[in-house]
């Protein structure tokens, strides 16, 4: 990897989302070598992933190259690269361009999408979770629409127009609103020869509301928002199938060619991390420090790493403000280690959350107030971008958002790689 | 493709660029139904291709969805489809989603990038005729930064840094000092690890002088800019073999691994069209009204074209403006047609051309005045602006102009989808 020794510890933090971010911007003047791989050369701020998907940002607003974000820094070290496999006993992670060892290994990888194990889902489903899946729905969802302008067969234009969204979560109610702002708008005028009314966005809860992780307030006014918008809601309706064409959820059948899976999230642990540590669910279990039990020289962070707490059973929320919390804590903990200090536990300063339906809509719950429309939408936009990392992204985001605003469009609907699924697999 | 018959003849656009997008606009009135056919969703604003090469701007900035320019027309209908083959005596066209019948053909499918036979060029050189191999290029040139990173071997670290242009035109002058504008402002601070010295541009011409197309002055006025900048320029050098790391001009040989191939177009004429007319260069031989000789109803526009006059034996040049006039002129004509008047020839107004090599360095050829410098540089963006198709595209070209001149920055250095290149052929 052509990286220097020096007397410096080295510290390897892998994944440059949120926490692995987060605590290499605060390692800067710390007693380490800092070496940073990522498998892009870009932060993506994941949170805007959905607009991506629904034409309105492109990539470059919210994605930001990690070389600028450290440019000057001394003994800080990036590499595009992806780690195959951590060896814990020599203190060395391989990766596609070789082999790095490490004093303290930071793992900040994120997670997947899960299909919970339904393969066939995982065929023919779209996930999200990062910028070439968001282009890839963007490409599709507008195939869709050229192809469904070419077939007389009334079912397999609506399969065409029909969009599936599973899981109301965030993720699932945002993309579930934009795509309908997108009927609303957009759809009718660039396809005047189809009868928008045959196009149905249905979005699939397994639970009994959406947006379970806020409060029922939220929840209550985002189902308003979504079905005011025309989104078809189902609740206590968990997906059983999907062949391409037709999903099944309970007694429903459900027509769609397009199916966007925002179900469910699990850990992607690197190999060879011991398996005792490794959760049924993907994540890794940590203790108050983010250290892998038995390994005090391993640290996860963010959505990969699951710290059990009296209250949080199950670890912390998936969320980018744990993870930029968890980053902090270790960097003032890697600070203490080297001036043999004891370390600090992390405690989670739960901030509130949001989501946003569509214009003028969202819902915002901060721990004393809550409250949703207008206003909630106002502070959601300017949380977004003020937490947009750089200049740049700031002024593209609130630029693209105030011509989309006041034009009511989204002017990137392009498919400039047009997707096509891979070959079917065998078992399917 | 499920277009309506109308008592309306029928005019059959192949092309949504410059020429053909200018028809279909001014078609707007006209006693014809139009139908539109590209295999993109988008106009390409090829002028600024190379800006999304080299980091500078996203591909939404320069590029317009078809669908929204033509909102509200009656008549008028888009299909996103590639065009196999001509029919002549059934007037009709295949396509990848169907047959269409016309009664009038307008075939602007542009040119594609000649090299002149050279399959190991054409197998290793990057050409930058569309958005996606623009985007190609930019995550080359990255990738092979980050290659670089890698290596002890300093001429494979010298080839993964070199950068050859071959082709002293606009293209490649453009090319060449936007890549030498990333080597002074951006590539040391990203890439402090590596020695900068090392990077090698190589604009290399086959003719005496770059932009020959234009006035002498400004060849010489762009050669000089490209030489302060720092770009080699060869020219009498034409380029005679690549494989993929060493290429040889002359009596030159250069190491690099991106080849960038910019030195030469062609005609890319659709099967079926009579073979009387197929020039050598792939180019179609048209008569003053832009008809194919003998088949009146098939019209060429734009590059494809070649409009042989007595100053221009081998047509006008293969610029946006022809192309636009073209569109323009055939408007006229297919109206003429209609109300049984007599065609227009057409006739070119050249209203200039000119050609950016850096910040604050351009040259403008006009027909009574030629400058170079800081006010051709002003005027080449003021032109460029404005041309751009839609409110969107201008806003985001400026902010992002506006951004990178005062910031010196490139901040779309982002390798969103790694270039590979495919299997070698067993040719080679």
């Amino acid at each position: 990897m052509n990286i220097p020794k020096t007397n410096l510890k080295r510290v390897v933090i892998v994944g440059g989302g949120f926490a692995g971010l987060e605590l290499a911007k605060r390692l800067k003047g710390a007693p380490y070598q800092v070496v940073l791989l990522d498998k892009n050369n870009y932060h993506t701020f994941q949170p805007l992933l959905y607009q991506v998907a629904t034409a309105g940002l492109e990539p470059d607003s919210i994605a930001h190259p990690l070389r600028k974000i450290f440019r000057g820094r001394k003994q800080f070290f990036f590499r595009l690269a992806e780690v195959k496999k951590v060896q814990v006993d020599q203190k060395q992670v391989q990766t596609n361009i070789g082999n790095i060892q490490y004093d303290h290994l930071v793992i900040a990888t994120g997670s997947g999408t899960n299909f919970f194990g339904n393969q066939e889902i995982e065929y023919y489903a779209m996930s999200m979770k990062n910028i070439t899946e968001a282009l890839d729905i963007r490409s599709l969802l507008l195939q869709h629409f050229e192809s469904a302008l070419l077939t007389d067969d009334l079912q397999e234009r609506q399969a065409l127009m029909n969009v599936l969204i599973v899981g109301g979560g965030p993720t699932g109610v945002e993309l579930a609103g934009a795509i309908a702002e997108l009927r609303k708008h957009v759809l009718p005028r660039d396809y005047p020869d189809l009868d928008i009314r045959q196009m149905h966005i249905h979005l699939i809860e397994a639970a009994p509301r959406v947006l379970s992780g806020m409060s029922e307030q939220a929840s209550e006014a985002a189902q308003g928002f979504l079905e005011k918008m025309g989104v078809q809601v189902w609740l206590d309706t968990a997906v059983s199938s999907f062949d391409g064409k037709r999903a099944v959820a309970g007694d429903h059948e459900f027509l769609s060619k397009t199916m966007i899976w925002a179900a469910g999230v699990k850990g992607s642990p690197i190999p060879g991390i011991p398996e005792n540590a490794v959760l049924k669910n993907g994540r890794i279990a940590v203790n108050a420090f983010n250290q892998v039990e038995g390994q005090e020289d391993i640290f996860v962070l963010g959505d990969l790493a699951q710290m059990a707490s009296e209250g949080q059973p199950k670890g912390h929320p998936m969320l980018a403000q744990v993870a930029m919390q968890q980053g902090k804590n270790l960097s003032k903990n890697l600070r203490n280690l080297a001036q043999g200090n004891s370390l600090i536990p992390f405690e989670y300063d739960d901030l509130g959350s949001m989501a946003t339906v569509g214009r003028n809509k969202a819902v915002v719950d901060l721990p004393r107030y809550k409250f949703q429309g207008f206003f909630a939408w106002f502070v959601w936009m300017g949380v977004h971008v003020l937490q947009l990392i750089g200049f740049r992204n700031k002024l593209l985001v609130a630029t693209n958002w105030a011509y989309n605003y006041f034009n009511y469009a989204r002017d990137i609907r392009l498919i400039i790689r047009p997707f096509s699924r891979p070959s079917k697999p065998d078992n399917l």
